[in-house]
């Protein structure tokens, strides 16, 4: 016997209660912006919401930073704000030590900028190791470099669910191989790659490792000094919040930074910025993968946000994270299964990111109905639903509420 | 018989609030945010001042555009705004019509891209031409792109205040040509480029033309179809305020598009952006010279002023500047050039952009002295001081007390 579906539903609300009551980081969720009319906000992972104090701190930014202070503030700071921010972000999300992050331009043009310098590091090896189901712009821009290096891209063929295995690098990289660019998370099933293991064995092979961090920054501990990787990219504007299109983030490990010598060769990568003199000569160190003037106007939010998680702690975020994107499985295993919706995410968490995607071919339709009632996860082509849970910013009943609302929208489809 | 100082000074502050009172462009001072304790700002063709609406616009796009429409504003316009900014800095600076302009990255990022797009799309042809005085991003992107395509960087020389010249073009490009790199205005004499006559220099050599426009656009009117520009790129922090690091722009002329394929391909200039299929397909017209995401939050200044552009309109701007820079000449001639400051800038004002630049063996000291009472001009090395005008935010009264506060400081060092 099956027990009706209001009581699952006053179940799971009552479990989602309790949760959200023993939760540590719940007074974190009045740092955000609210936001009127939308019930459960499942996209934190597309785009971060903002803080409370991120207005008030561009208005200071422009009164005073920007307004008073004007071109003086390029002495007074903004010129070390690409390796400062850059150097924050490594000690609170990332695992890394100063002097190997720096903040500028998109991921896209970051991922060109690494992946170009490590292509070109590798002589003697011409391929570029990359996951067939990797998101659009690793793929495509893999393909750029290979062209423009003579290399070819070699495609890794991975189960869309579980995502890249050891046994699939071992299959694929080879003495050929000059570099492999893998998602930490990937952007559909969440699965969670195996980074220290991975990266050892692409270094057995003898190439270099990038590591696509849009969908574990900020969301999802990690060491990327002591697991040896070679590169990293990553997003602003997910799990750290940076506000839409704000800048990038790449890590490159300090040993090479004297190897690797970025394309986009600009005067903020200059060993001597003002000298305005003759020849390219890049700077020592991580600011060499600067290329143009740095954003600081757009890396406001991404620093308060920091603040943030520092305060928070990347540990404790991994918990919550943990525990909401386990209630959602809960409630889909009450809910949504029954009615042939598929899980298209590790159903272990550890195996898995921040977010938990579903598959059903009412899922185009459904999440035009759910947008209409302010809850908004994101729908991913052709039918899968992915629910987001940035663990700041949502609480476990919003999470809950988010796949209760899928499970009547499905109803209120049927019916029609 | 010389007029006695004071007395010249008397007669150059009469001057200046004479111009004030009769400039019509006089109530836009007011729109910028106030600076305490800076007297005089000669830096805005370096950084541009902060608009009052600014902070203002920046609290209610974190509010309501990001905080609560929250991902829904990819739909509802975000996902455009390269391309409306771009038109409207088209229309409103450039002379280009709709659908050849687009805002992103930095202005080193868009010039690699164009610039690799323009080089490629010349087979037959392994000449990159570039001023040798050029601003170092222009020399080192060129020698970046020069050495990534197998094409050879020839260099233009150029006098240091006149700049480049219909003859040193005809002299340098030829049949090998690919594509002319030229400042619009150069960066230190302010030198103001033929456009019209160089662009159809250059192709009569069968070459393609690209304009760096950082020094001009805003201040300087220009007609890129009418003169059949192919290329060009521009800064938006410069005499477009867009705040420190804002994103830049660029125009390829639309015939181009077809033949022109740039080296960053990322998801947001495909296509179809959200199909997320294998192998890249660029998307038609000018969105295909986007990469990464577009920096939304970072186009909230430069959206601003624009709309003071167009109200005040580039001519009348233009006029303003010529007037600006008139006065400061006239104030040179009286109190410096007597004391052996050279005049960096051409003398005409038809030949010059929106800044003025002077050279003096004590000028790193006094630019120092400058600087600590509030007169901030821009030092270039090795002894030069470069006094910017921006149009709608300074006053004649203001940029007279810079030229008068130079000779102050002249003083100062001499009787230390």
């Amino acid at each position: 016997m099956t027990a009706s579906p209001s009581l699952v539903l006053d179940g799971l609300r009552a479990q989602a209660t309790d949760l959200d009551a023993r939760d540590p980081l719940a007074g974190y969720l009045e740092e955000f912006v609210p936001a009127p009319g939308v019930t459960a906000y499942l996209d934190g992972n597309s785009l971060g919401r903002p803080l409370r104090s991120t207005a008030d701190h561009l208005s200071r930014f422009v009164a005073d930073d920007w307004g008073t202070r004007l071109i003086r503030s390029w002495d007074e700071g903004w010129m070390d704000t690409p390796t400062v921010l850059g150097d924050r972000i490594a000690r609170i999300a990332l695992g890394a030590a100063a002097g190997q992050t720096v903040v500028a331009d998109s991921t896209t043009v970051m991922l060109y900028k690494l992946l170009h310098a490590a292509v070109t590091a590798m002589p003697g090896r011409d391929e570029i190791v990359v996951e067939r189901a990797n998101f659009p712009t690793d793929r495509f821009i893999a393909e750029s470099v290979a062209a423009q290096t003579g290399a070819t891209v070699r495609w890794v063929e991975t189960d869309p669910i579980a995502g890249v295995r050891l046994t699939d690098i071992d299959a694929t990289v080879s003495e050929r191989t000059a570099v492999v660019v893998l998602s930490h998370v990937d952007y559909r099933s969440a699965a969670l790659a195996d980074m220290a293991g991975i990266t050892a064995a692409v270094h057995r092979h003898g190439a270099l490792m990038l590591w696509d961090l849009c969908h574990s920054a900020g969301a999802v501990p990690m060491q990327l000094d002591a697991w040896d990787v070679d590169l990293a990219v990553g997003c602003g504007y997910k799990y750290l919040n940076g506000g839409p299109g704000s800048p990038a983030f790449a890590y490159v490990r300090a040993e090479l930074h004297d190897r690797l010598r970025q394309p986009i060769q600009g005067w903020m990568g200059a060993a001597d910025v003002f000298a305005m003199k003759e020849g390219y000569t890049a700077a020592r160190g991580i600011r060499q993968f600067i290329s143009g003037t740095p954003p600081v106007l757009a890396m406001v939010p991404l620093s308060d946000m920091l603040d943030l998680v520092e305060r928070a702690s990347i540990d404790a975020i991994r918990r919550k994270s943990v525990s909401l994107t386990g209630l959602v499985v809960d409630a889909y295993d009450r809910l949504l299964a029954p009615r042939g919706v598929r899980l298209l995410s590790p159903a272990d968490p550890a195996q898995r990111g921040g977010h938990v995607s579903f598959g059903h071919e009412s899922f185009r339709e459904v999440t035009r109905l759910l947008w209409r009632q302010g809850v908004i996860p994101d729908f991913r082509f052709p039918d899968g639903i992915r629910v987001g849970l940035s663990p700041l910013s949502t609480s476990h009943r919003e999470a809950l509420e988010g796949v209760i609302a899928i499970h009547a929208a499905m109803d209120a489809q049927d019916a029609a």
